[in-house]
């Protein structure tokens, strides 16, 4: 392990320094090449399905590891589209002039070797790829075990054209020990890794926070909060409230508690539950919530509990206060919503919760690479250094300060 | 210490919504209150300097923790410096509008409670205190055993401000538990800490490294270069190269090792050792600075040593290419100079050096808070992400997404 990540770092020093257009001829020829040999990802993907029937793998699974051409085509889209970003190296972020005439530049850099831990889908391979690449940085992936044929695959191909370009293979590899254990060692190694970025299940994230000696960037769970303020308009409150939680109920940007100012859940229980309904949302309720609507009552871990899942808890509370405090307790910090049309309060919410991404009237499902114009993303962070949310190619670089003197010494 | 820490949080929501007005007047107030309240000051730090002596403590480290009227003086008039920088709380640090209208804001914001672990001199005390509180944040310090009263009384004195301004006392604490144990439980609690700033020697920030399972920034050593290139002006080769060992060979943007390109190290060792002799500074060189200087042979082990002391090793190296592996070896990433009047040469070398503050043809001593222009510093960041270089009070804030929306659901 230490041999192989060494030669990472080495790696590291090359695509650091790789010029723009360079490296955007590289991703042209691997989006190329994954179409142009996708009969060897598709063979590689039939032995994982293969695997995962056997290992009694959930159809939503299975769903998300299958790749037929299509889905192949629309990897290479992805990068074909990361290739087209503006180049994320070399900005200049800062620059000044100090009291000794020294210019002082800070200025983008890449991060250095990237630990990329995910789960199931193969295309993240190919994403993540493409995204530290374009950045300047190497990547060492770990997939999921249930992807390990299609991942093997995808990278294969994608270290090929390095080594067509006379670039060292190791800029893209994926964890040769796919085990616990390989992680364990992975996430020790900080004199070869920069930064490890664990995306999936909470015990995972958990065990990487605690053990890593590398930084962290956690992309954790999204446990979602919209507030509907006395305030509100009604018609802007349902349909927010309706998208946030069943435009696609399984993804981390998808709200998971609802809160309900007490001065109106009377009047606006019943508009939501009856669109709800239309969805077949199961919503699950406080006490007061239960008196209005005839809903399943929420228990205390209901308010704690990602679903992931077309469930929705509801709580009446009394104002904006306590509709921040209950966030402040529950909330992995990921995106709140308030609905409102009062402009002191749509402000206080906005200053005083400090979660990644805070809106005002507005569906907590825009928390998303995509909608905030980056172009893609390596995923959503919840932690509170460096990046938060949406983590797109500039998230993927550091700084460094350059100096320009003339000969100035320090008196 | 976990009922401690959540009050620390509950303070942390408070304070980082303080206005910048009051947030300065309270600053005001303690520099005040520092001045008036001296004579408390000066006896708890006799009775530092009784144990120290007792102790047997070093000399150096004797006077560090001295103090008299004239520098509590300059502790209250860093604090008023600090009240009068800009407020890094609520810039907006990027805003545009997404393809769906929603108006997107990167704001920054205080990272929370930071607990900051330093050594001896009390003025880091006051100075830490001042520049977490202006930047929103809650700090918990751990100062050095030995200046354990003079912390407590200059504490004493910003609490009791903080107090007469109905605030919680909790904003700015000492750490309860002194011990090592004390530092163990601190790191553990990430669920009431957002960071920690380890400043100090290698061992503890080694362990803090390897054992938070909150953020570290560290504030690690300094083993800076300096590499005089064969195109370098010999003149400003000499006096930079001086300026950077000599001037305070104690601190850690001190130079630690001089590499001199083979071109031109025969004309240049004799008059770098004769300014280096003035000064008294202890040469250790390569076996070719050995046959052209009459100094001491340098071990391997002396390039991997931060002297912090008017010592310098010096080697011979081929070129760029050996120069910069010769720093990617053993550089701590803190700053690292090349002299050169070559464009080509300097530009590269600021492109492939990876340490935070990369300089030509300028002293490395100028790695600063004050040089920079930032005020003051928390200290000097040797971490590769969220913050490098010197830490200022815009570095000890993070940022969130603020979104404006009018009904915005996603399609």
């Amino acid at each position: 392990m230490e041999n192989f990540l060494r030669k990472a770092k080495e790696a590291s020093r090359v695509i650091s320094t790789l010029s723009p257009k360079i490296k955007n001829q590289i991703l042209l020829a691997m989006a190329d090449s994954l179409e142009k040999n996708f009969q060897d990802i598709l063979s590689a993907n039939a032995k994982d399905m293969t695997v995962g029937r056997k290992d009694g793998l959930m159809q939503s699974l299975l769903d998300r590891l299958f790749l037929d051409e299509n889905r192949i085509k629309s990897m290479s889209k992805g990068i074909r589209e990361i290739a087209s970003l503006k180049e994320p190296v070399g900005r200049v972020l800062e620059g000044w002039i100090n009291k000794d005439n020294l210019k002082i530049e800070k200025v983008s850099i890449p991060i250095g070797v990237i630990g990329v831990i995910y789960e199931s889908r193969p295309n993240v391979t190919s994403d993540t790829a493409a995204l530290c690449f374009k950045s300047g940085n190497v990547c060492i992936l770990k997939g999921g075990k249930e992807a390990k044929h299609s991942n093997e695959a995808i990278a294969k191909i994608l270290e090929q054209v390095l080594k067509e370009h006379d670039l060292p293979m190791e800029a893209i590899m994926l964890l040769p020990d796919y085990s616990r254990e390989g992680v364990s060692k992975l996430i020790k190694m900080d004199k070869y890794v920069d930064l490890i970025i664990p995306r999936g299940g909470e015990a995972l994230i958990k065990y990487i926070s605690s053990n890593s000696t590398v930084p962290v960037i956690k992309h954790d769970k999204g446990l979602c909060h919209t507030y509907i303020d006395k305030d509100a308009d009604f018609d802007k409150a349902v349909n927010i409230s309706v998208n946030a939680k069943v435009q696609r109920p399984g993804v981390c940007n998808a709200m998971e508690t609802l809160l309900v100012d007490k001065e109106i859940y009377k009047e606006i229980l019943p508009l939501l539950k009856e669109r709800f309904d239309e969805h077949g949302t199961k919503l699950r309720g406080c006490s007061e919530c239960c008196e209005v609507i005839d809903i399943k009552k929420a228990t205390e871990k209901d308010f704690d509990t990602e679903y992931l899942d077309n469930i929705l808890s509801i709580k009446v509370v009394d104002g904006l206060d306590e509709a921040i405090e209950h966030i402040q307790k529950y909330s992995s910090n990921h995106s709140e919503s308030i609905i409102t049309q009062n402009y002191t309060v749509a402000e206080e919410f906005l200053n005083r919760v400090d979660s990644s991404c805070v809106y005002v009237n507005a569906s907590t499902r825009f928390t998303d690479g995509g909608e905030f114009g980056f172009g893609a993303e390596v995923g959503i962070s919840t932690s509170k250094l460096h990046s938060r949310g949406p983590m797109g190619i500039n998230d993927l670089t550091t700084y460094k300060y350059k100096i320009y003197g003339n000969g100035q010494i320090r008196e």
